[in-house]
C-alpha cells in the first residue's frame, strides 16, 4: 500500500474543478490538523479559497501544530463554540459570500443541524441527499452512488429527489445522459422487497418526465447493474445494465456498507457532497483520507458551477 | 482478466474438503451445461460423489452437449419435471443416501420449495440461512458474510440463528473462536436504524451464552469492522474491529449488494451454502463462475463433515 494508487477519475475531477477557478468555501470549525490541512491543500491545489470559520486563536494553534503557521489564513472569527462557527459559515453561504460549505472537526449532527435548519436559508424545494463519486480501479469511468449518508430509509418521494440530485451531479461531471441503475437484491418486482416496488415506480417516473435528464432503470441486482455479461446470462434487457453512471441504493445501510466495502476492500477512493441545498456541502469523516477530502472539495466546486450556470437567478432566490 | 487470479482461501477450502474424502451430493436437475459441468468437475476434484437427479435422457443429452459423454454418470432417475427431481434429491438426503444437496438448472424457488418444505424432513430447530465465504485479494483470510440470499428482513430471532449458523460454519473452516462483526451504517445504537438495536441485542445474547462459540460485536460500520485504523481514529473499542472472520449484514439487500460488489468490482470470488438444514445445500445462480460452484461444493463438504462430527446422533434425528 506504499506506492500511490492511480486515481484517474479523481484526477479528472480535480482538473475539471480547477478549470472553473477557485470557489470561496467556508470551512466550519477547522480545528483539527486533518480538517485544516485538507482545506489548505485544496486551496493550494487551486480548487477553493478556504474561508476558515472559527475562533482565531484555536485555528492559529491548529495551524502551528500542523506545521502550517506560515500559511496566509483567511479567517472569519466566530465565538469559541462549534455550533457558532457552523451558524456563521452557513450565514456566509446564505449571503452569497461563499459558494460551498465544508465540515471541519465538529460533530456531523451539530454541523448539519445548523446547515439544514429550515430557517437557515440553504434548503430548496428538493430533498437533501448525499452522493459519492467513486474511483474504482480499472472501471474507466466515475461511478456515482447515492444515498449512503443522509437518508436512512427514504420513501418514494425522497428517492425521486435522490435520483434527480444524482442526475444533476452527473451532468455537472459532464455526463450528458447518465445511466441510473436502481439497486435491489433482485431484478423482479417483489412485493416482499419494498425497494423493488420503489424502483419500478422510479423507472416509470422517468418515463413520464417526473425525473429528467437521465436513463433510469431498476430494480437491478448489483451484478446485472455493473456487468452486461451477468445481465445477458439472466436474460435482463436494460438500457443501463453493464455501464451505469449512477447507482441508487435501496436504503442507507446498503449504500453505506457498499461504498465502505469498495474503499476498504476493493481499492476504491471516493469524493462526496450533500446535494439539494443552495450550495453544495462537503461532509468529512475522521476516517476519510486526505485525498478524499480534497477530491470532495473539487466535487463541490464542479457542482456549484453547474448549478449556477443552470439557474443563475435561483442561486439568489429565497429557496 | 485473462491470467487466473490466485484464490488462496478457496484453494485452502478445497484442500480441506478433499481431506475428508468425497461426500455423496445429490444434484437436482443438472440439465444445463454449467450445472452438470460444475458437479462433475467437483467430483473429479475429489470433493463429491455427484448423484445426478433427473431424467436420464435429458442428463445424457446435456452431457453430450458439454463434451462429457464419456464420463461415468451416477444417475437417480426422476420424472421429466424439475420439481420431481428436486423432491427425489431431497428424499435422498432425508434417507441419508447423500450428505449434501446442490441446485442444478431449475428455478431457485422451485428447488427451495422442495428442500425447505416443512414435511420434507430437512428442517431443524434452527432458522435456515445462507452464508458466503469470500476470497478477497490481499486479505489473507477467508471472510464469511451472511445472510445475502435467503432472509429478506430477518427479525432478531432469525438474526440469532443467522449468527449461530455462521459461527458453526467458521468452526467447520477451522476458526476456533470466530470474530463476528454485526454491520450497520454507524457504530452507535440509534433507534431510527433498527439494525443497530438488533446488533446491540445480539452482542448481549453472545455475552449471555444465547449465541455460542464466537466473539460477537456490533453495531459497526464496515470501515470500523475491517480496519483497526479506522476504528482507532473513531475511538471504537471492539474485540472484532480490524480482523473479523464473519460479517453479519443488517438485511438481505445490503448483503446482496455487498457480496456482488466485492465479486464484480473488488476482484473477490465466493463460495456459498445454505445452513440450518440437516444437510448443507449449494445454491447456484446462472451468473456464478465455475470456480464459485466448485468451491461451494467444497464448503458443503467441510460443513457436512463438521456437523456430523459435532452431533452424529442428531444427523439421524427427525429435526
Amino acid at each position: 500500500m506504499s506506492a500511490p494508487v492511480p486515481r484517474p477519475q479523481l484526477d479528472a475531477l480535480r482538473a475539471r474543478a480547477r478549470g472553473h477557478g477557485p470557489l470561496p468555501m467556508a470551512v466550519a470549525w477547522p480545528c483539527s490538523i486533518d480538517a485544516l490541512d485538507a482545506a489548505l491543500a485544496a486551496e493550494r491545489d487551486g480548487l477553493i479559497e478556504a474561508v476558515l470559520v472559527g475562533p482565531r486563536a484555536r485555528i492559529d494553534a491548529t495551524a502551528q501544530s500542523a506545521g502550517l503557521s506560515g500559511a496566509k489564513l483567511r479567517i472569519e472569527e466566530s465565538d469559541d463554540d462549534p455550533r457558532a462557527a457552523a451558524c456563521l459559515a452557513v450565514d456566509l453561504a446564505k449571503r452569497g459570500r461563499v459558494g460551498a460549505l465544508m465540515k471541519g472537526s465538529l460533530h456531523t449532527d451539530e454541523f448539519l443541524g445548523a446547515a439544514l435548519a429550515r430557517d437557515a436559508g440553504l434548503r430548496t424545494a428538493r430533498r437533501v441527499s448525499h452522493a459519492f463519486v467513486l474511483d474504482v480501479p480499472g472501471l474507466g469511468r466515475p461511478l456515482l452512488v447515492s444515498d449512503c449518508v443522509v437518508n436512512i430509509a427514504p420513501d418514494l418521494a425522497a428517492k425521486r429527489d435522490i435520483v434527480q440530485n444524482a442526475i444533476d451531479l452527473a451532468h455537472a461531471l459532464g455526463i450528458a445522459s447518465p445511466k441510473v441503475a436502481l439497486l435491489s437484491a433482485i431484478e423482479d418486482v417483489n412485493p416482499a422487497i419494498a425497494a423493488t416496488v420503489d424502483a419500478a415506480a422510479l423507472s416509470k417516473m422517468a418515463d413520464r418526465g417526473q425525473i429528467e435528464g437521465g436513463i433510469v432503470d431498476g430494480p437491478l441486482g448489483f451484478d446485472n447493474a455493473v456487468s452486461a455479461e451477468a445481465a445477458r446470462i439472466k436474460g435482463i434487457v436494460s438500457p443501463v445494465a453493464g455501464a451505469p453512471d449512477v447507482l441508487v441504493v435501496p436504503a442507507l445501510e446498503a449504500g453505506n456498507i457498499l461504498y465502505k466495502a469498495l474503499v476498504r476492500l476493493g481499492g476504491a477512493e471516493c469524493a462526496g457532497i450533500i446535494l439539494g441545498t443552495r450550495v453544495p456541502i462537503v461532509l468529512t469523516s475522521r476516517a476519510d483520507s486526505r485525498e478524499c477530502r480534497i477530491a470532495s472539495c473539487a466535487l463541490a466546486v464542479v457542482h456549484a458551477h453547474a448549478a449556477r450556470a443552470a439557474a443563475p437567478a435561483a442561486a439568489q432566490g429565497t429557496g
